[in-house]
């Protein structure tokens, strides 16, 4: 036994010997001492690439003037190039290297962000803003079902969290928080960017959010599933998406079909109490749009860096529905602030109960983050 | 209405910039036309980068000599370096560019598998042996619940395939095929770089398979999720994984701990005629290992490209146990060719009824997608 296993053990390391000369992704590293990045020290954190033929070597970080900003790093030993920067403030950020002017990832980083078409190094820097941005000791599950859009024509993708406990207290049933995300984006946002899972599981676990199912759709009507799974979007010209009917098409399939989807296939509380809905920037749009069309329906209504408005009579309407939360946030900085002002302006001159969250920045992951972690812990009380 | 339309077109727009800056991946492709790559042709395929301040551009290719040689790209107008090359027969590869000699991925291109911490492009060449591999017109639910392992002493995160039709048949109750990574990989190999999700989906739609549920555990005994999660491993010593109580742990956690998990919150048949269990590579040794000490839990086994033997004992038991079907697979290039057919001279001699079935070529993700279209095919029928 003892001989089978060592035989074992020599041919798995054989055979990632094998997937890494298949795979040819890396020339670097082998034999020589590991290059550790990003390496984050005390006040400081140091950002490495070994690339033995680069003219120069950048570093674009999230943090950096202008949201992308560069630094020079600089060729040391054995060809590693190397940028020691003071410290951001507690957030998650993202980065990639510059070599003689391509963007490139940091092969000793793992932690990779998709936001689009855009794959992006995750630099997390510990601290208050990103204690429940960890993995927690007890996680619900991710799921991906697939519901039938008879309104849109399409089979389309969903994310669905269920929180821990939802398989071991078979009769429990939850309240669902509908969480969309913005233009660009798609059903994998919330939880690679926003990191949704890791919030929820954290909340909960600290007893600071109800246990709740969160179901994050993919907001492109034209779409069936995020572009990585290579599903040809549906073809729609301008006319199309001008058309009135189409207009609201994916709100409406929201309403109409992934709510009963949901309420049908998942232990889910079918009653506008336990139902909120969210969303940023495009998603905000259609978190507003949501409420307008469908005023009864939702309970805690959160826009986030909303694309969108409301007049006075759909607050009026909303109002009468009997809201219990209206959480209105947006950064002090973003190019949608005045269009949030204007929001609050209605919301208050119709008397219509609600928290305005004005936060630094501006149309930012970071906020979005940070605008999750705090409304959810009002949803639902 | 139609105002507040537009309005929140042109935001959804302004939107899409403001992430494209805060994210700075890519310096090239604004104003100027859009690069194509990878572009596949009738017989060929042209791949192209844009970078203006690179000394030399080359393409490596899974399919090229070595598992990954490279040849040169040519610098062309408005600095796009391009290739055309013959295409390759029907398969999915992977590929990246080098760019004074640095491993960089094909902005242009989203379909990207990870292997470990590679992250690498796939081309995926239409054709018989893809026929599969693509998304089909029914899809099943991929989710990540996550189960308490007292044996390996951590919460551990799972792969679960559901096949289409499981939410909306709430009384059927399914068999269970448990799908095993090889050394380097982790719960989300099978999804990636294996197409599991497709192939069933396809095999199933097209009736070639039975409808199952499909269990992609993590293989590593002291990680609780796949590296990507940023959850630290359990430290383990060499004395650790060399002492004999901890030798099978994770074998012993998938048959005591994953099996009886998925039969309880999952709609399984908990029969050994319902059970099937496969793995490459150290995922085949594991299968074989599973079949060795617990020779009465799965009716189906099938070692693939397996590090792993089995003794005339441990055969003649399994034999006694009935099983259905033994599905051997192996390249003929592959350096654990010669233990496959040793094991295939055992179960001969002792009589137990077997496939072995031997592909072209090596230790390679292709045959092992080419093993799962083909078993998967065979099983609880």
């Amino acid at each position: 036994m003892k001989k089978i296993l060592t035989i074992v053990a020599s041919l798995c390391l054989a055979a990632g010997a094998m997937n890494a000369q298949e795979l040819t992704n890396f020339s670097f590293g082998r034999g020589a001492a590991p290059v550790i990045s990003p390496e984050i020290q005390a006040d400081s954190v140091t950002f490495r690439l070994k690339a033995d033929y680069a003219t120069y070597v950048k570093l674009s970080g999230s943090w950096m003037p202008g949201f992308g900003g560069t630094v020079d790093m600089k060729r040391g030993e054995n060809n590693v190039w190397s940028v020691k920067l003071p410290l951001p403030a507690s957030d998650i950020y993202t980065y990639n290297f510059v070599v003689d002017g391509v963007a490139v990832n940091d092969p000793q980083n793992i932690q990779v962000q998709r936001d689009g078409t855009r794959f992006l190094n995750m630099l997390i820097v510990p601290g208050k803003m990103t204690e429940n941005y960890g993995e927690a000791n007890h996680r619900g599950t991710v799921s991906h079902p697939w519901y039938d859009s008879k309104i849109l024509g399409i089979n389309r993708r969903l994310t669905v969290y269920t929180p821990y406990g939802y398989e071991t207290n078979p009769k429990k049933k939850y309240p669902v928080l509908y969480l969309l995300h913005g233009a660009g984006g798609d059903e994998e946002a919330w939880t690679s960017m926003g990191r949704a899972a890791q919030i929820l599981d954290n909340l909960i676990e600290k007893g600071l959010a109800e246990p709740m199912i969160v179901v994050m759709p993919n907001g492109n009507a034209n779409q069936q599933a995020a572009g990585t799974l290579n599903i040809p979007a549906k073809q729609m010209s301008m006319q199309d998406y001008q058309n009135p009917a189409n207009r609201d098409s994916y709100v409406r399939s929201l309403c109409e079909e992934i709510v009963p989807f949901i309420e049908k296939n998942f232990r889910a509380i079918a009653k506008p109490e336990s139902r909120a809905i969210a969303g940023l920037s495009m998603g905000g749009g259609h978190t507003i749009t949501a409420s307008n069309l469908y005023p009864e329906m939702f309970d805690y209504i959160c826009p986030l860096s909303a694309a969108g408005s409301a007049t006075p009579e759909q607050v009026a309407t909303l109002k009468k529905a009997g809201v219990k939360l209206y959480f209105l946030a947006c950064g002090n900085a973003d190019f949608l602030f005045q269009g949030s002002q204007a929001l609050d302006k209605t919301l208050t001159e119709q008397g219509l109960d609600h928290i305005y969250f004005v936060s630094e920045g501006g149309h930012t992951w970071s906020n979005w983050r940070l605008y999750l972690n705090t409304f959810a812990q009002k949803l639902f009380k």
